[in-house]
C-alpha cells in the first residue's frame, strides 16, 4: 500500500467568496446565471483573484497510448489507427487540435505507449515521455511495471510543470488511444465499485457483441486488480491502467500542487482525474468538468469528484474535444462576473 | 379565426444532406460529435452551404415591455425596474450585452411597451416601434386591441428585415420585462393544453405566495382566452402575449421568410417561437435551441417545437443570455465540420 500523497493546496478561498458576493450584487435575479454563475465563483478561487480575466493561455496536452486489451477485440478499431491519429494532432486535422486552433489553444501531442516505432525525424517532442510500446492487456497483466508506473507519472508531472512554467492558465487533457475506454471502465468500476457491465460502454461505437467480450475484459481487470491492490488507487492505475492514463494522472495532481486548473474532457481523462483524487484528495477542487460523455462509467466518475458537467450533447469522441467545445464557457461566466452591471449601480443610476 | 399564414421556405435540404455525409466522413468515429454534429448539419441547412463559416453578423434583439399583471404581485420586482434595465441595455452593463461584447454580437433594444415616458433626448431609435405603455392584464383583459397586435407583429417584422438587409446570418432574441413570464406561461399553457399549475414557474425569485397568485393569474388568463379563441395563435397572442412577446414572434417569423436562421433564448422567446410556429407551420426548421431555462413552461415548449436544447445550466435571465453563453457551441460545430480531416485521407495518407 503507498502512502497518500500530500493534498495539494486548497483554491483561494477569500477569492471565491468576493467572487460570490460580487455575483449576488449583480443586476440580475438572485441565482439567475444558474451554474455559469457557480463557474465564475470557481474560476475565482482556482486564479486567486475576484474578477479573474477569461482563460488566455489554455494548454491542451494530448497523452498517446496503446493498450493491450485492443488485442481482445473491444474496439471497432485496430491499434495501427493510434498512430495515424497521432499524426492528424500533429497535421492539426484531428477534431480537438481544429477546436483548439479556433479559439487559440496551444497543443502538445505526447507518445507515452503508442504501438508504434516512429521515422528518425520524429519531432523528439513527441517521445520525450514515451515508457512503453502499449501497455499490458490488463484482463491478464499489469498494465506496467512499478517502474514504468513512477516514469508515466513523473512524466505527467513534467508535462504539468512545464505548461505551468510557461505561464498556462488552464490545462485541458485529451486522450487518443485505440481501446482507452476499457482501462478507464476498470478503474471507474473497481474505484467505485461499480457492475461492471454498468460501466462499460461502446468506445468508438462496438457492436453487442464486441460489447459483451469488452464487459468481459472489464470484469476479469477489475477482479484481478481488487484482489491484488484492494482500494490502492496508485497500484490499480499501474494495473489497471496504462502509461497514457498514469501520464494524465501525473498531469492533473502536478496541476493541483501547482495551483493550476484543469478543465476535464472525456472518460478516460476523467478516470485518471477519479485515480489523481484518490491519490491526493483535495485535487479534485482544481478541475472543473467540461462536459458528460455517452460512455456510462462518465457520469458516476464525475459524480464521485463533485463534479456536475458544463455540457450534456452526447460527444464521445476524446481528445480533449468536449473540454474545448464547453471552454467559451468559462469565458463567458468570467466576462459576465467581471463587467455585469451592479444592482446598486442600477438602482442609484 | 385568422387564416395561417403560408409556410416559410424550408432550409437548404441538399445542403443539409452534404454536410450530413461529410460529417460521416470525418476522422472521428460515427456520432462522435453527438448534438455537436446535428448542429453543423442544421447550421448548414439554413445557411445554404455545405460548410458554411461560423455565424459572424449576429444580431441581438432585446424587445423590451411592461405588463399590465405586474399590479397583481407576479413578480419580485416592480415595473419601475424596467427602464432601469433598458437603460442597462443602451449603457452596455446589462449581463447579456457583456456577452454580446464579449463575441462581437451586435445589440438592438426595441421598447415595444415599457411603462415610461422617455427624455426627449432618448435615441430615436428605441422607441421606433412602441405601441403602447404596458400591456393589458390579462387575467381580466386582453393585452392587446386588434390594431396593436398588428402594429407589434409589423414592429417585429420591419426589424427582422432591417437586420437582414444588413447582413446578419443569424439572429437572436431577447426579452427585458418585469412581469414578462406570466404571458409566457400562459400562452405556453394555452397552447399546449398545460396544466397552469404547471407552466407557472418563479420567474425572477418569487416566494410561494406570490407563486400562487401568479398561477392564479396564468389560470384565469388561459380560461378567458381559450374561452374566446381556442386554438387560434394569433388571436392568443393578443389576448395573453402583450406588444413585446408579439414583437418577438414577429421578428422570428419574418426571419424564417427571409431564411434566416434563430437562437432561440428563454422561456419569454420560446413562447412568442411557439406562436409563430403555430402561426405558420415549419418556422422552427429556422430555429436552434441555446438552453433550457429553469422556467417550467421552458421545457415543453421547446419539445412541442420539435427542438433539444444545447445547454440546461439553470440559468433563467432572459434577455438573450442563454443563447449569447450556447453560441459559441455553433461555431464550433461550423468549425469542425469543416476544418477536421476526413478519416479517408488520413488512413490513404
Amino acid at each position: 500500500m503507498t502512502a497518500a500523497l500530500p493534498s495539494p493546496p486548497v483554491p483561494d478561498t477569500d477569492a471565491a467568496a468576493a467572487a460570490a458576493t460580487r455575483l449576488a450584487s449583480l443586476a440580475i435575479p438572485p441565482g439567475a446565471l444558474g451554474r455559469v454563475g457557480d463557474l465564475a465563483v470557481w474560476w475565482a478561487g482556482v486564479r486567486g483573484q475576484t474578477l479573474p480575466p477569461p482563460p488566455t493561455q489554455v494548454h491542451l496536452h494530448v497523452v498517446a497510448g496503446d493498450h493491450g486489451v485492443t488485442a481482445r477485440g473491444v474496439s471497432a478499431f485496430p491499434s495501427a489507427v493510434t498512430p495515424l491519429m497521432v499524426g492528424a494532432f500533429l497535421d492539426g486535422g484531428a477534431a480537438a487540435t481544429v477546436l483548439a486552433r479556433q479559439q487559440g489553444v496551444t497543443v502538445r501531442t505526447h507518445d507515452l505507449a503508442v504501438d508504434v516505432g516512429w521515422p528518425a525525424d520524429t519531432d523528439t517532442r513527441l517521445v520525450a515521455h514515451k515508457v512503453r510500446r502499449s501497455s499490458g492487456s490488463i484482463d491478464i497483466e499489469d498494465a506496467l511495471s512499478p517502474a514504468e508506473l513512477d516514469a508515466a507519472l513523473a512524466a505527467g508531472r513534467a508535462i504539468a510543470d512545464e505548461s505551468v512554467d510557461a505561464g498556462a492558465d488552464l490545462l485541458v487533457v485529451g486522450d487518443m488511444g485505440i481501446g482507452n475506454t476499457t482501462p478507464s471502465a476498470a478503474l471507474v468500476a473497481a474505484l467505485l465499485g461499480l457492475d461492471p457491465a454498468a460501466a462499460t460502454g461502446r468506445g468508438t461505437g462496438v457492436d453487442e457483441e464486441a460489447l459483451q467480450r469488452k464487459t468481459g475484459v472489464v470484469a476479469a481487470a477489475v477482479a484481478r486488480g481488487l484482489d491484488r491492490h484492494g482500494q490502492d488507487a496508485r497500484a490499480l492505475l499501474g494495473a489497471l491502467g496504462g502509461a497514457d492514463l498514469a501520464c494524465m494522472t501525473g498531469i492533473q495532481l502536478q496541476a493541483a500542487a501547482r495551483r493550476t486548473p484543469v478543465l476535464l474532457d472525456g472518460v478516460v481523462v476523467t478516470a485518471a482525474a477519479l485515480v489523481a483524487e484518490r491519490m491526493a484528495p483535495g485535487t479534485a477542487a482544481w478541475f472543473a468538468a467540461g462536459h458528460c460523455s455517452s460512455e456510462p462509467a462518465h457520469a458516476p466518475a464525475l459524480a464521485a469528484l463533485g463534479l456536475v458537467p458544463l455540457l450534456d450533447l452526447g460527444m464521445r469522441l476524446g481528445e480533449g474535444s468536449g473540454a474545448l467545445v464547453a471552454l467559451p464557457l468559462l469565458g463567458a461566466a468570467a466576462t459576465l462576473l467581471a463587467q455585469t452591471a451592479l444592482l446598486a449601480d442600477l438602482l442609484g443610476g
